[in-house]
Order: C-alpha cells, then structure tokens, then sequence
C-alpha cells in the first residue's frame, strides 16, 4: 500500500454533514491500490466495544487516487472514526495519529467530526439542482426601448468594442421572455444592471439604482414579476470587490484626499488618488483605476454594501447573487453578507465568481457555488479543443467532484462560455456537432448548467469584446436547428431527476486514447445511460449488462442505433444517445 | 518523484499570511525526495514574465513527508504561484491543474492566494509567546478563608474523590502568589471559577458570580489586579458547550416542558427531561444529565453567553479565555465570541479545549490556539513512556507544527498534564529524572508551557480524581530541589526569546532506535543547543560545526561534560543541556 498517497483530514470535502442525520466521509488513496476500505465509527462518550463498521465504495479516481466514501448517521451527532485498508496481504489502520497496523482501541487520537449542528447544515437552494440557467449580457440582448439609448448608440449587430454601445435594456429582455420559455431555462443570471458608465456595468456608480440605459428600478421590479410569473428565477450580480471611478464616496476622496470622510472605504496607498507608472496609488481590480477596490472590513461599507443586497432582494424579488471577483474580499464580510442574504430570502442563491479551487468559501458559511471554470475547462479540452483523451476527462472532472461535499457539487454552476470567454461555438472551431456533444454533457451532468445567450442560435464570437456581439433575433439568420437542439436537450433534463443536479456520476467507459465516453445516471427511481462519441469515426459502445432492463432511447443523434438486443450501442462520428432503463418485457 | 505524495491546497496550514506584508507557503513530499524546490510566483494581473522565482527550504520532517516552506511577499498583496520541483532527473511542475512536466505559461491554473486582507491576519496575542502558565484546579490549591468553606469540607491533603470539598478559594492564591512569582511564572489558567454545584465547577450554575465556596466577584477583581501588579495574566474557564443542571433556565424547561420560554436554549430531543436508559432526553456533555449541552444557535442563548465573555473581560480585566469542550460548539458562535472578546480586549488569548487537529478552529476567525494534546502525547511517549525512540519523537513534532500556521505553533498551550489526565511524575513513574527532560523540553519549545499545580514540588496523582490533589505547601514535604530546577528553567527560558514561541526549531541529532535529542532554537540574535539523554547510559553528543562560535553552558544537569574543544558534549544518563553560542575569543 502507498502511504503516501493516504489523505484524509476532517472536515471541507473530506467530512461533511449532508443531512441532519448523515455524515459523509470521503478518504483518498492511490489508484488501484485499495482491495477494500471500511470505517470504524462511533461516539466517543460510548463503551469502545460499541463501535460500528461500514463498507467504504470508490466513488470517484483520477489520474494519480481514488476517493472513497461513505455514509454514517452517528446516533448522538458525535463521530469518532478510523479507517482500515486492505491492499493485498496488507492491512493498515489510518487515524489521526497515523497509519500504523495496529487497531484502534480507545477513542482518542481517531479522526472526529465533534457534533453535527442542525444550524451549520450546508443546504445551498434546492430549485439550483433543478435550474437551466441563461445568461443575459443586458447591453446585447434586446433593445426594447429606443427612448433610454445612450447618445452614442449603434445600429443593432454592429461590431462589439469595449466602449460602444448597442442600446440593449430592461424592457427587451421583457419583451423576449417567450424565447426563453420556448428555449425551457428557468432562471436568468443578468450581468451587471446598476448605474455605471461602462457598457458592461462593473464600474458601479449606484448600487440602488437601474442603469437609465437599462430602464429604472420599477421595470426591473415588472421584469423580475414577469420571470417569476413563467417560473423563470433571477439572479443579479453583485459588484461588491470595487466600486465604479464615479461612485460618488470614490469622487469624494478623490476631491479631498485623507480629509474625505470616505478616505477609509477604499484601500488607500497614499494619496492623491492617481496613477502612477500604471498603478493606482490605490487598490483596485487588477490595476484598473476606474474601479477602486472597496474596503469591505470598514463597518460603513459593510452596511452600505449589505443593505444593497437586502434592498434588490426585499423590494424586487432577486432569486440568487453572483458575485463578482468574489475570492478578493475577505471572508467575514461574506459570512455577513450569507447572514443578511439568507434571512432576506432563504432560498436566495450565493454564488461566487471564482476561478480556482474554492473550497474556503464553500463551507456553508459563505457561498453556495462557485461558477465552475474548472469544469468549463475541462469540457472545452475534451469536447471542443481535442486536448484530452477521454480518461483526462473523466479523471479531470473526477478530480473536481472529489474536491467539494456532495451538496455542492450539486449546486455548482456549470459554464460552458460568458461574457469573460470566447463563446463555445467558437471555441469550437465553429463546428456546431462538437458543440452539440459538449452542451449534452453539460445538460446530462450534476450542478446547474448555464447557456449563454445567443449560443443556442449558433452565436460565435472570440474573446472579450466579440462574445458580447448583440443577440440574433432574425430568425433566418439563427441556426433554428440548433436552437431545437437545445429545447430538447433542457426538456429531456428538466423531464428525469436523475439527469439534473442531484444523484451522482459513474463512468462506464473513459479509456486512454480513446474519445468515447459512456456514463450513468441514476436517481429518483430512474436511471440513465449517456454515450458521446467524441470521435471522428463511427464507434461501438458496449452497454452494462443490466438482466431485466431494456435500454430504451430517450434522445439520440441521427444515425445511433442499438443493437444486439440491446447489448451495445453504435454511434456515428460526434454522435450521442441518452438512454433509458425501462423494464424488459 | 512520488507524486502522489505531494500536496498543497491554499489556506489553512499550506498558504497562510504571516504578517501584513508576508505570505507563508508549504509543500508536502515524500521524505527524502527533492533535491530542490522553488517557487514561481506573481500578480496575476501583471504579466506573465514578470513572475518571480525563490527557492524553498526543508523546514520539516516526519515520518512520510517533508515539508518545504517559502515565504513571499506579493507588492500588490495578490498572489499567484507555482511550484518547480526536483528529484534527481525529473523536473515537475506543481500547480492548480496538477502535477506535469510543462513550466506554466499563464496565471490560469496556477495556486492563488487572492487577496492577503489585514483585516483577516491572524495575530494571537504575543504576550502568549512569553508567556509561562500555571494551572490552578481553585478548590485544590489553597484555603485562604474556612469562612466560605462548603459544610462538607474535608481537612486539606486527604484523598481526592469525585464529590468531596477540601476548602480551596480565592483567597488561598491570593495568599500564595508569592509562591508563584518565586517559582517564575507569569500568567494562570483557572480552571472554572463560578458557581456550580460540583467541586470542578464544569457544572454552571450561574455564570456571573464566582462561586460562593470561593469568594465573591470583587474578591475575583482583587486577585486579578493583584496578579497583574505582578506580570502576571489570568485567563479563566468559559464553559460554553454546556450549562450545570441547576441552571436557571435548565430548571425551568425541566418544570414546563416544551412551555418553557427556555425550550429552544438546550437540544432536546424529547420531553419530559429525563434519562432513559442512560441517556438523557436532550443533548448532553457525554451523557451527564447535569451537564445540559446549550443550543449555541438560539440568538438568546448567544447574547447571554457573550454578555458573559464580555462581562468578566470588562469588569475583572481578565487576559484569556480557555473554552470547555470547544469542538462540540459550533463554528458560528465561536466567531461571535472572537469577536466581542476581541473587541473587548484585543490582547485577550482565546484557546480552545480540543484533543484532535483543530485547524478548522485556527484559521484566525475563532480561537488563538488549542490545549496541545498532540505535543502532551508525543513528549510523554518519548521522555516518560519510553514508547518512542528519538526519530519517532521528532517526527510527531514536526508533523504536528507542519499541520498549523507558524503564527498557532508560537501560541500553542504545550501542557503536560492537567486536571483531567495523570500527573506527569506518575506517568513518568515516580522518576524525577524524567520529568525534568521532559519539563526542559517543554520550556525550549515554541508555544507556551503550562504547568499543572503542585508538579513543581514534586506532587504525584493518578488519573482523575486523584490527580486533584490537596497542593501541598510544607517544604518538608515538598520537593525543594525540583522546584529550584523549575525555577531555573523557567528564568532561562524568559530570559532568551530564542528559546521561547517564536523562532522555529531545528532537530540536529534524533535518529531510530537512540535516545538522544539535539536541537537548535535560533532568534533574536542568539542561538542555543539543547541535549537531552533520555537513555539510561552516558551518551556522547556530537555538535554541529559552528566556525566562531563557543558553546557555553546555560543550563546543564551534574556531569555535563564539553569536550574536544567544544566539539562534542558527553551527557550522563537522564542528563541535560542547554549551550548558548557565544563568539569565540
């Protein structure tokens, strides 16, 4: 057995509460090493001969581990526990004094997770499993009303620059919201909408007001009603690492340096406020000097910025805040801002822009999510850029599932593009049968899958400003089969539990070398296969043997076909099939 | 390589800030590994060849692993970072994606540390650092008043038992600070203080009053001013996780039931209150029906509790607080708690009862340090048990201060026994020799020592109750040369910071199978050997090579012996060292 490769410490992904009753525990060890793994679990207050045992299950591997789990219920909320691993004629015993062969026989020194408190149950919003959510860049959307353009507006469809302006508002996300039904999503997540002078609106200027480009705070209020009238949920985003150059506390230091009475709310270097040789003589996000960072450990800003939070979820009904450049504010004001957020509104989903592992702030205390790039990542490698084999891929998203509780990973937010990125046809190559395979993927996997608009017409566009090109509406010049694609792939998801967040992920089939990729769903009663043929060449997927189920197709590219009784699949070159287990007659 | 034994996750014990300026990083790897580690670190939002390069070093060694430390400072307080790491003819590259041959060619993917906030820098008092605790059980130590004695008192220095009273109080230490101030200490850990029915007081009846059988709050004042005339700093018992059964508010949900308006104070799982077949109806310490675990969650119950931290804060002055059963209370009080204490009395040390890896605890948002069983386990292993050999010995050290930040270890709570476990001479079996290795270990390590009562006169006591003892106060039967062995060590460890929290700690000679540790502290421009023979033959000590510099004697055992010109130490059985480097003429 690898010691080494043994890892294991309470609490973050490797112990958590997931229910009132259940802890899970989640172990790591090199691949391939483990015959078998089994806790030793109990309350320390009771007699050591009271201990229970429990079977451990491989529930996920990656390249180099395998992660094991499993569930326990401690009677009175305590848990004490060790491991004990088999590999070969080998048996360790691993606790928190070390790995060592000798078993345990008193309490002391066995890992412990010391009480399961009801209050500190990590539940991010249930309704998050069951969104498709769609992103909507509000200058490029729609312009639904000509009367609040900016001077400088232009023609709708021409180029995107990072300073022009289309005229896209409040009133023609309004008027489209019929797309978005006929599309199936059921939440939206708005780029910024607040005053600001940029036309992506992360320079805030006024946080308690709609953009007078967008409209005003009572069409929002008439939006938000419209949304949650078709079932479909809100999210806004909240600029709350910096503040816009022309918020007026910002002005204020700038005209009166440390004299200002708002001097603290920024991080002042030294003063005067200016630029020198590039750098802000202040924090900023990056070196921007129109978007000063704000001091979110001054009392006056916390309360500025948490009755922002409070006002657009008590006044308009928010359903979720995402949060931008979210892991460069400190974590107690997070902890506030989850406190003020969810008193306001429980089901309120937090989520955090977040690029790397964000496993401090997924807690329970903090954020409900992150925006989950390394997952974007890992989709693009495979399905779009061909820079992974099947197995990369699957070890990859196995890595990423074994980094979080189950209850998060459930709740992550799954990107496949956004305004930051090249859109996904693109990344593509523009072949929209790639597209197709990644955003099934997408569609078929656990945590909340989010389409960029535009996307599911066939948008392209490289990065930043060109994926923010102004939303197709024509119909004849939007890929309409594309868009059916679409429709039916979020049907077929919204249709099966076992296809959304919850229930968990098994591969079947993820080979080295190979572009073929089969896995299995299951949930709710119900249980699904999905098969990707990343290949160019048609490909021949053996099924399970599962005795007394038929496999029937629930959604499948043209040319899919089953065969020897339903023993294996064929898909051609990117095809794909879900299928379903019915019952063999 | 073994790359499976590498790891790193930012925050906690892996990347940490320091100081407002500095980020610490550490690495794992398998022992004996690497030949070299560096780091490529930088802002992110600079560009990419402006990153920076440092090489690391072996700052710890355990059993498995070793651990690699930086430190870096980010200009703009972002930071982003790699690891380049060699092992004979392998070069990889450790980042966020995973562990390749291929050098970084963009921030994306590398480790970060977003944000190093001043806010969130994790500062523990650095009096602790300084400091030398003494532990008083208040009903054991000395009667000063008969007037208060409880009607069952028992005369002084007869056997302990779980429910007798021997008559101890405040007015006792009072009278005996001298003592205190003799032996060298500068700062007491009471243990609980208010009133409760038991003789440990670990049964709050009412937090707010000293208990009766020892005096009164002003008598409480008295002692606390008294001792601060003095140096020395007083912290007292919170016993937050659970009140006394004659609690005001417990009594008053055991006579109404679910009617009471103290219902949701405590975690009941079924009215009436009552034990059924050993286990109370509601939450417990263990399963003591007179210890009431309180619901840390009702917003009640946490304005009560922290009215109580502030109160004895304000109105006494006291300089810590040390928290009972800490672990089972939830995260989210403990956070409250740090911050009225703190905003109390920025200096007050919050330490945490917990037996287990407390880094969840540690992260500078809830306590300052724990009792440091770890270091209690592995120094009687090794000086009083004989269970460990000298390597095993310094592997559980280094693997203890490799799991915490740099700025915990100096303020960890490094005691040797207590009210609840053994005293140190009995463990050590009777055999003072042993006693005084491990007591001068314990006084050259970082963190700060405690010391139980009576332990410095030579006291013996089994496990609880016995180790309750009467203090026994007539020199003849007081242990008079031990006590001057105290003293001197604790006047040499105050008289070097080098030898006191700060400054780490190097192990020179401890190898399998031998019994001798040498180690070097270092800081504060001085430098010192310490030798320890824990064999029960002579044994030689070579010294490092120290060109200019002479080993001089600070402290030593009979029959310490420098030879070769100061090149080699010999030591007799049980013997000890302690050599400061002074220039060489």
């Amino acid at each position: 057995m690898m010691k080494e490769a043994l890892y294991h410490r309470p609490k973050l992904n490797w112990s958590f509460a997931y229910d009132e009753r259940t802890i899970v525990l989640r172990l790591r060890a090199k691949r391939d090493d483990l015959a078998e793994a089994d806790v030793l679990y109990g309350d320390k207050f009771e007699p050591f001969d009271k201990m229970s045992e429990a079977p451990m299950r491989r529930a996920f591997a990656d390249e180099l581990f395998e992660y094991w789990e499993v569930d326990v219920q401690p009677e009175f909320k305590r848990l004490a526990y060790a491991f004990r691993l088999r590999s070969g004629e080998e048996t360790y015993w691993f606790s928190e004094k070390g790995i060592g062969s000798a078993a345990p026989d008193e309490h002391f020194g066995m890992f412990e997770f010391p009480f399961l408190h009801a209050s500190e149950l990590f539940r991010p919003p249930v309704w998050v499993r069951d969104a498709v959510f769609y992103q909507i860049f509000p200058e490029r959307f729609a312009n639904g009303d000509k009367s609040n353009d900016p001077d400088s507006v232009l023609p709708w469809g021409g180029k995107p620059e990072w300073y022009n302006y289309f005229g896209g508002d409040l009133q023609g996300v309004l008027d489209r919201l019929d797309h978005l039904s006929e599309l199936g999503v059921n939440a939206i997540y708005f780029t910024p909408l607040f005053q600001a002078r940029t036309n992506h609106k992360y320079d805030t200027e006024d946080y308690l007001r709609v953009d007078a480009h967008f409209g005003d705070n009572r069409l929002l209020k008439k939006l938000v009603d419209a949304c949650h009238a078709r079932g479909i949920r809100v999210m806004l985003d909240a600029v709350f690492n910096h503040a816009g150059g022309t918020f007026a506390p910002f002005l204020d230091v700038k005209a009166k340096g440390a004299a200002s009475r708002y001097a603290d709310w920024f991080h002042v270097r030294s003063f005067p406020l200016e630029k020198v040789d590039g750098v802000p003589t202040y924090d900023a996000f990056a070196f921007e000097d129109h978007m000063p960072k704000l001091n979110t450990a001054n009392p006056e800003v916390q309360e500025y910025l948490l009755r922002v939070a409070r006002y657009w979820i008590e006044e308009v009904g928010i359903d979720g805040w995402r949060l931008d450049v979210a892991n460069e504010v400190d974590h107690a004001f997070w902890r506030k801002f989850r406190d003020v957020v969810k008193a306001a509104n429980p089901e309120c989903y937090i989520l955090g822009e977040m690029f790397n592992d964000a496993i401090m702030w997924l807690q329970g205390d903090q954020f409900d999510a992150t925006m989950n790039y390394p997952f974007t990542g890992t989709v693009l490698d495979f399905f779009a850029r061909g820079k992974l084999d099947a197995r990369g891929f699957a070890d990859a998203l196995q890595r990423q599932l074994a980094s979080y509780s189950r209850q998060v990973n459930e709740a992550m937010f799954n990107l496949l593009d956004s305004h930051d990125t090249p859109r996904l046809l693109t990344v593509c190559g523009g072949d929209a049968r790639l597209l197709r395979l990644a955003v099934l993927f997408q569609l078929t996997y656990l945590g909340a899958p989010c389409i960029y608009y535009g996307d599911e017409v066939g948008m392209a566009g490289a990065g930043d400003p060109d994926c923010r090109r102004c939303m197709v509406w024509d119909p004849a010049a939007q890929d309409r089969e594309l868009f059916a694609f679409y429709r039916e792939a979020i049907a077929l998801r919204r249709a099966h539990a076992a296809l959304r967040g919850a229930g968990g992920i098994r591969f079947l089939l993820a080979e080295p070398g190979d572009a073929r990729v089969l896995y299995e769903r299951a949930g709710d009663g119900e249980r699904f296969l999905v098969a990707l043929n990343r290949d160019k060449a048609e490909a021949a997927f053996p099924l399970p043997e599962a005795p007394g189920v038929r496999w029937t197709p629930a959604f499948a590219s043209a040319g899919a076909a089953l065969a020897g009784g339903g023993a294996a699949l064929t898909l051609p070159a990117y095809g794909y099939a879900v299928l379903r287990a019915d019952a063999a007659r």
